[in-house]
């Protein structure tokens, strides 16, 4: 490498100004880059200091060298490598920890780009990032093991892992790993629902090897159906692809599909082209359900202008190896129906490792693992979950609400003043979220008035409310709760939320930043999780693409297409991956995709 | 695609003047494009009327409707899309044939840089080009069928395929198909010389999925070493990378596994740097003994110096999961050594279709199908077999001598005459390419000196020979007959070749162009072919190259790196994949190597 100095010294500068980065792909690829630079400024009051502190660590001694002089340091596993995985090991700066990352895979996937994968409008390489590529650049003492956690044993604060590489070695390939902290973030699985016939038959969507193996189905169809020895009604059998599932990887996969067919297979299999038929199940009324009816409308409307046959309210009931079987919710009927190819995409549930630590720690009925708002599992101080993973079990106000009561009666006069009241609705609103929620939804302007409400006009400052009172204040309240999304929005914001706490352990035990706890004293240390969300896409196919942007803003069509590109590629992980999907992009508006059956 | 114009329309300028690449990319990559410049004129004799007789027709009307004028297209079946296949397609023009090609990849793989691709250099995708990207672009009525041959009938103009697509359609798999025409073009497959245990045990470099698996393999060995629970001596075991065969393949995998190692692991795995041992097993004294000995020296010295163990005379004779048995050639020592990989790269052998085919007519003792000089198999004039899976089986002067003799012998007198000789002397050279190589080894000006001094000095003009004496002149020119070796520029060059006959079949039925027949009257139809030696490469890792041209021109460093870049860009199928291969490596020297395990 010594000739290239040049290139070496460029590379450098990217990967250690990424901010750099974002700045140059915004703004070269399209000037609507919005969404990318509100996100990339999602956490940056915090990181401004984390960024400070970095550099007066690293002018001093690197990684395990300048450890030795602090006494011992916290050990951290990490399960998972994944977008709450990476965006915790990217946003982790305070070398007084020691981590230690698990995972059965060495790397990131930019999940958002699977189904771009399927077809080939991105190559699978592209999508994906070297954990130990984003390790290496840090200095904090990180390691990284390729190996799966079978068990977890939070008593002795140890966990048990096998390594899941195929090396020949003969022996031990099972380890014990000791913790302080344990963070899990290892994901979740296809959820089949029990559904006869769909692990031996459907294709999933969930990792990038999933996608590749999509993509070489895909080509080995259309090989398969030219093949001259066929009648044509075992060409149409070959080529018709079903979906099972209206959510947004369903639809991308369909209008991804549907483009390549119409971009590539026509110039390439033109005599099959005619076989050709896609078909979208969808078990409710509409495909898309979590997006504002608009888009769902203009959705279903395009899927129905380009012979995507969408089947509302069918529901799968078996899958054999020639046949799908649906029934309709409608009337009952079921119908058999040939086909080539199953994309299985309908949701998702927990790994056997989180269903076995929930049954261990009495979660056993969830779907999830059940955290507080700062991402602690339930019950352990030590051990925290997010992502897809994990659900954060908000509290109830009405749970709470003798002790938050008592707490703001100062006096103890058995009844709240708003003076009295006013000083702990802060508290109250960073600790119950769903409280401004509601308010927002009754369209009241603050907390006072719903008292106010509750009491029926009285005068103005004088409202006295007892215990009764402010229960029914604020009984409606807790039904504004809802659960996050599974997506890799809330899994990256949680990431780094759970690394600047870590960052800033020490500093916030001394002087706490959290609300007031009701149920005990003092303050909490941090303040809790709250997820910003900043908006959706789906891309409907045609250079098409819908966007839900915060405050019910939609646009689609072909200017978010342009947004998508640049959020997508502004959201990459690094510098390389960035320029290996933008060229990507480049490549199939200039050469079409691959078609290799690689 | 549609706001896309200006992509599409550059793309189709860069597809219909292919030659506009070549000029472009070598002036752009480097100065020393001599050789990429040589070899894209090898056949441009031929091909200046090619084009022209290729503008004519699709002036008139495209592929099939075209061909309703002519009365039948006589039907030519392809077997293989490699490097013979693909060079044959890529240079047939004449449209008055219907080409069907048979092959169980439907891409062509750019196989001299699949060793770039084990440790990530390039992209697997980026040496690959559809086989239907090519077909496409032609004026002749070509259609592919991804499928394998497993049988030929000669005899009743038949080959009878199974469709090696794994889609899960029931029912007829095989289907037959006629031709008047049968190119075989299927390649080789890895010869194990039935060492024990090599087909379980060992990885071998042929395909492009063997190269996949080896990268994926190399990073998993890393991963592998790393796990906390292993002991040092496990970690050498994993990491002890062993190559059998000192051929170009296995020393060039040897180079780019050293590279990989230095450049990125010692970055990305430290802790494991120092396990890391690769050990180069050769049979014979020397490795890559085809070269010129400067090269091996230098080959040797630099591994020497860089730690690569290379082994000498040392023959494998067992691999079991855990040890590599090898034999030393001196003292028949046999010695077992622990690995974690290996690769077996030290020959060639045949397909079981063309064992199979060569037992049926009679070839059955035989490596490899025999060809005459027009690459037909012998006994069979419609049977074509070109590329690794034949050998061209040239006639020796001595097994025509008599037919030689009275044909020259014009005047019917017994003896020749130097007047006689002469007027047959350039059919004799282009029948017997071995004459030539034996005047120069001999340093002789041309033929009738060797007359001369086979009569001793005789006077200038007047020599006559008997057919004693003329057989004693030649008695020793067919030591000089030597076999193609199995490389892809001879089957690139015989593709070629053979797609020049077919396009003027008809024309040379005509006017025959070849040499003289001796055991016939008239003229053969064409040329036969003649194999062109450009230079071979053999990298040897840090931006070093070893290359030997023709004229026994040797040049070894940076310098030939840089050639070894030009050709190897400038020789890519397609605009695209050349694009893909040259940002691959701009990717790699910015970004280093990609260790994703995927």
């Amino acid at each position: 490498m010594r000739s290239f100095n040049l290139f070496g010294r460029l590379s450098r500068a990217f990967q250690d100004y990424p901010s750099l980065s974002r700045i140059i792909v915004v703004s070269t690829i399209s000037g609507g880059g919005l969404i990318a630079y509100a996100e990339a400024n999602a956490y940056n009051g915090n990181r401004g200091h984390i960024a400070h502190a970095d550099a007066m660590t690293s002018n001093g001694a690197h990684g395990i060298a300048s450890s030795e002089a602090v006494p011992k340091k916290k050990k951290v596993v990490l399960l998972g490598t994944g977008w709450a995985g990476m965006s915790f090991l990217k946003n982790l700066n305070n070398p007084s920890y020691e981590v230690e990352v698990l995972s059965p895979r060495n790397f990131f996937v930019f999940t958002p780009l699977l189904p771009s994968v399927t077809c080939g409008k991105v190559e699978a390489r592209s999508i994906v990032e070297p954990i130990r590529n984003i390790i290496r650049k840090k200095n904090v003492d990180i390691s990284f093991s390729e190996a799966e956690c079978v068990k977890i044993d939070p008593q002795n604060k140890k966990i048990y892992c096998r390594a899941t590489v195929n090396s020949k070695l003969k022996g031990e390939e099972e380890f014990a790993v000791d913790y302080d902290y344990l963070i899990i973030a290892v994901g979740a699985q296809v959820n089949t629902f029990n559904t006869p016939g769909v692990e031996q038959n459907c294709h999933f969507l969930k990792e990038v090897e999933d996608a590749q193996k999509i993509r070489k189905n895909v080509i080995e169809s259309f090989e398969k159906a030219s093949l001259p020895n066929l009648s044509d009604e075992e060409r149409e059998k070959i080529l018709h692809f079903v979906i099972v599932g209206g959510g947004p990887t369903g639809v991308e996969f369909a209008a991804e599909l549907y483009d390549f067919v119409n971009e590539d297979v026509v110039k390439l299999y033109p005599k099959v082209r005619e076989f050709v038929k896609i078909t979208l199940l969808e078990a409710t009324d509409h495909i898309l359900n979590m997006f504002d009816k608009r888009i769902t409308n203009f959705a279903e409307g395009k899927f129905g202008r380009d012979g995507i046959d969408v089947k509302l309210g069918s529901m799968v009931t078996k899958i054999n190896d020639n046949e799908i079987s649906t029934k309709a919710r409608g009337n009952g009927n079921t119908t058999n129906t040939p086909y080539g190819m199953v994309l299985w995409s309908t949701g998702i549930g927990p790994r056997p490792l989180i269903k076995e630590f929930m049954k261990q720690i009495g979660q056993g009925n969830r779907r999830a693992l059940a955290t507080d708002e700062w991402l602690r599992v339930e019950g352990f101080d030590t051990i925290y979950a997010l992502g897809d993973c994990a659900t954060i079990n908000q509290r109830k106000v009405m749970e709470d609400i003798s002790e938050i009561f008592k707490k703001a009666d100062k006096d103890e006069s058995g009844t709240l003043t708003v003076k009295e009241f006013q000083e702990i609705i802060d508290d109250i609103c960073e600790r119950y979220p769903q409280v401004e929620l509601y308010l927002k939804s009754k369209q009241v302007r603050n907390i006072v008035d719903l008292l106010k409400e509750a009491k029926g006009d009285a005068a103005k400052e004088s409202i006295e409310l007892n215990i009764e009172e402010f229960k029914s204040a604020l009984s409606q309240v807790d039904s504004q709760m809802k659960n996050l999304p599974a997506t890799a929005q809330v899994a990256n914001q949680q990431g780094a939320y759970l690394a600047n706490c870590f960052n800033r352990m020490e500093e916030c035990e001394k002087n706490p930043e959290g609300p007031a706890r009701f149920r005990g004293t003092g303050r909490h240390r941090f303040h809790p999780f709250r997820y910003r969300h900043l908006g959706q896409f789906a891309p409907l196919g045609g250079e098409q693409t819908a966007a839900q942007l915060p405050g019910d803003w939609v646009s689609i069509g072909h200017s978010s297409q342009w947004l998508w590109y640049s959020v997508y590629a502004s959201k990459q992980v690094s510098w390389r991956t960035r320029a290996l999907v933008v060229s990507d992009w480049v490549r199939r508006f200039i050469f079409g995709r691959d078609t290799s059956g690689i």
